[in-house]
């Protein structure tokens, strides 16, 4: 007879650029969610939880092509017996799903309709080092309002939240910007909308950070010779066109006063220029009467964030701290959190324009940062755990297990194969147990239990000399019935 | 020049059979979820997140075909130039994604490995009223462990967790039951595995709660007539064959003892059956040492869930009040967890098979079941509005919530167009806001606001003689540097 040929073992993997998530990671994270949601509410916006899976049509942006119909997201087909299902899509982010929201529900919001939102979102693109199609956002904005009061308070949101999840002030600086300034600028330099030099100054300015204020000066007229040696085209500005360009991205004075006043000789008699300049006075007046002064947001121009999207104030949040990178160089941290004001997502659904502003924080990488400045720590205390020397009394151990947790101590008995002793307490060690409990023939006998602290034990086996040891058993008798007393003494010296 | 065509708009709608969440809504089912962690947390189990996307091949049951690849899951092919990506699908459950955790990191995690996990999961079916295509699961497993005590753990956490979220002892009962001892009744009525008519009995012992006693000794021999008039062909067995069946289904007695004699009646000479009643016994013995009594967790063999999936003990949490149904019959509301032990999930992967056991909490229904009983409530408090008289002051009505919010209250400032303050009101009305603050030109003058409790003003609006009205008035004067401790002494009152 034919050997039957069996179907091959599915391999265990997640698909390429998703990971899983374990213990501390998981519940860190839901904790920095719960204190960022804390703040939200606490400002007056309300939860919104949408879907994961929206319609390509609502989602927008990327549309379904025959040939490649996922460009950017994970898309599909709804089944239908005329091939005529709708595409559904996994959203890329929460401001497109905000604005189906905010257009569907609209008639039944308050408006202006402050939300926060936080959940997964998915990428369809090349995954890298560090670098998931899956991630968290945490977003929240304010829909139907043109106030700059609007931006001024997530401003000042942003700033609390830093520090409610445990960012120091002076550990960090929120710095607002505005889209019309840097149009009031191109506008000063002759540079109309649709003017293709204008994308390419845009792209310029976007290197600031990189080439600094020569190489932007180079690249916007005759072009530079860059780090590897190739040359790099100019945009061919004359100097004094780039100019404006060039006060722009200096103008950061001593004081907001001093900025404003170098960002007007910038956009020179610019109408929508000098628009911005009274955006971002306004806000700065706001912040003010709150008591948000430049030690935690201040105007900084160099702020330019989402060339395309954004059509007032820009925002971002920055850790001023130093952290070590890969080969070992001082760099700072940067940033965590960014947004600003957009007018035409909605539009695209009801044809009206409606004014909204938000920001959305990267959790993954706040986390990153706590864990950098050591303000939480990936190891975590795991539970007691008592273990099984007879395996016909484990009602006797059970019933231990359950005074403990009743006593508010976080607490498991073995539920492995009892018979090596040797691997319980390798799990106890693999779980980070602060104790072991263990009650053979003999203890039960007596009417006593040990007990076995394994911090102290992990302690005294790196350190200890042999009088030490002695001195201070890690491992000691007591009666059973002091055993949730002596078990929590030991955690709280544990502390 | 001819008329250009515009796109058309999109819909502003989600996807057919999802929905989205607002305000309270989100905040309580967060609020259910932290709960359960904590208790699951407590009993040793450590949190896991997987993405939402796996492979359809690590998915398994699901398999993709050229027709429809996308039966009962979203699935979708991955980009690449020849056609030859892998099927990648959104999750439908939590222990699916488990089980390829466990293969692919045994050699890292904790054995037995007892993890949570929750979160959304999609399921690409008919939506009806009631059932959406994404919801939430709320799983604990214990994966690498045979013992009947991760069973009996399992049974217990679930009785804790149920009162952890404020469901009242006596409101609810765990039951247990063994997939062993109904087939130990099988193999006592001549039917081996693979034989038809079994298939057929099991049919027949799910509609126990429907028909009756009565009901399933008709469908199990001759058949029966419905309510509908239809008749129902039976599965043909003798009187006598049926017997055991019957005596299994009503095999519950007084207490746990005389209801495992009725079941070892029922089982007669077979060794699965006999095992599956050992086993039941011990998990008793277990959950009586932890204290925990038939008022909380009882035998009953009616108990049949997942007939197909199961290897051993399983479970379920009924919540035992009764609710009013949409045709206001009372009825019980019903079951909020179930699971049970699977052995050979695992063995997919790996070709060893690895014994597990878990439950699974249904949120959305354990939300539904507090709502009924008035345990939480769908309205919630929204912030204190402060309303703006003057635009031009809008830095005055920012240091006001800004003090508010600093003394710890949620407070906003009314960011719409403030033309007309009747909208105002009209908005802190559909926001439930407690109170409205109002400080126009003549109150700033004499340094004073006024304070509207929106609360009382409500109730007098709908009660009130004109004597009441004019004895307490629900909006009144006070010193602006009052503001903070009156607004205080206000929320505190309408606690």
């Amino acid at each position: 007879m034919a050997k039957q040929k069996k179907a091959p073992r599915p391999k265990a993997q997640t698909p390429k650029g998703f990971r899983d998530y374990f213990g501390a990671e998981v519940t860190q994270r839901t904790e920095m969610l719960q204190a960022i949601a804390g703040v939200y509410h606490h400002y007056g916006f309300e939860a919104l939880e949408s879907a994961g899976v929206e319609t390509v049509e609502a989602l927008g942006k990327f549309l379904p092509d025959v040939d490649r119909p996922n460009e950017g997201v994970f898309a599909w087909q709804e089944f239908d017996e005329k091939n005529n299902g709708d595409w559904l899509a996994l959203r890329y982010d929460l401001t497109a799903p905000l604005a189906r929201v905010y257009a569907q529900h609209r008639n039944d919001l308050p408006i202006p309709y402050r939300r926060y939102a936080m959940g997964p979102v998915w990428r369809n693109e090349k995954p890298g080092p560090g670098r998931y199609r899956q991630f968290y956002q945490c977003d929240a904005d304010t829909v139907g309002s043109a106030s700059m009061a609007a931006d001024a308070e997530i401003c000042a949101m942003l700033s609390d939240t830093l520090e409610a999840v445990g960012i120091a002030r002076g550990d960090y600086l929120v710095r607002v910007n505005n889209r019309k300034v840097l149009n009031g600028v191109l506008e000063a330099m002759g540079l109309a909308e649709g003017d293709g030099a204008r994308d390419n100054v845009l792209r310029t300015i976007d290197k600031f950070d990189k080439v600094g204020e020569a190489g932007v000066r180079q690249l916007l007229t005759k072009g530079r010779l860059d780090a590897s040696g190739a040359y790099i085209d100019g945009v061919g500005l004359s100097d004094e066109q780039a100019e404006p360009v060039i006060a722009f991205l200096t103008s950061k004075a001593a004081d907001a006063a001093g900025t404003l006043a170098n960002l007007r000789a910038a956009v020179g008699d610019s109408k929508v220029g000098a628009e911005g300049i009274a955006e971002l006075e306004q806000i700065g007046e706001l912040l003010a009467a709150g008591g948000y002064g430049p030690d935690r947001i201040e105007i900084d121009p160099s702020v330019v964030r989402g060339l395309g999207y954004y059509t007032g104030p820009v925002y971002e949040a920055e850790l001023t701290f130093e952290i070590l990178d890969d080969k070992g160089r001082k760099r700072q941290f940067g940033s965590v959190a960014g947004g600003g004001r957009y007018d035409d997502l909605v539009k695209r659904f009801t044809g009206q324009e409606v004014p909204a502003t938000g920001v959305s924080i990267g959790v993954d990488r706040l986390l990153a940062a706590l864990r950098e400045k050591g303000r939480i720590t990936a190891e975590v205390s795991g539970p007691v755990v008592v273990t099984v020397m007879d395996k016909t009394r484990m009602a006797d151990y059970q019933a231990m297990v359950a005074e403990l947790r009743n006593a508010g101590i976080r607490a498991e008995v073995y539920l492995g194969n009892p018979k090596n002793f040797g691997n319980q307490l390798k799990y106890a060690d693999k779980r980070n147990s602060p104790i072991a409990v263990i009650e053979g023939g003999d203890e039960k006998d007596k009417g006593v239990v040990q007990i076995k602290d394994l911090i102290l034990g992990a302690k005294i086996a790196e350190n200890a000399t042999l009088e030490e040891w002695k001195a201070r058993p890690s491992q000691f008798e007591v009666p059973r019935d002091q055993l949730v007393a002596r078990v929590r003494e030991i955690l709280d010296g544990q502390g």
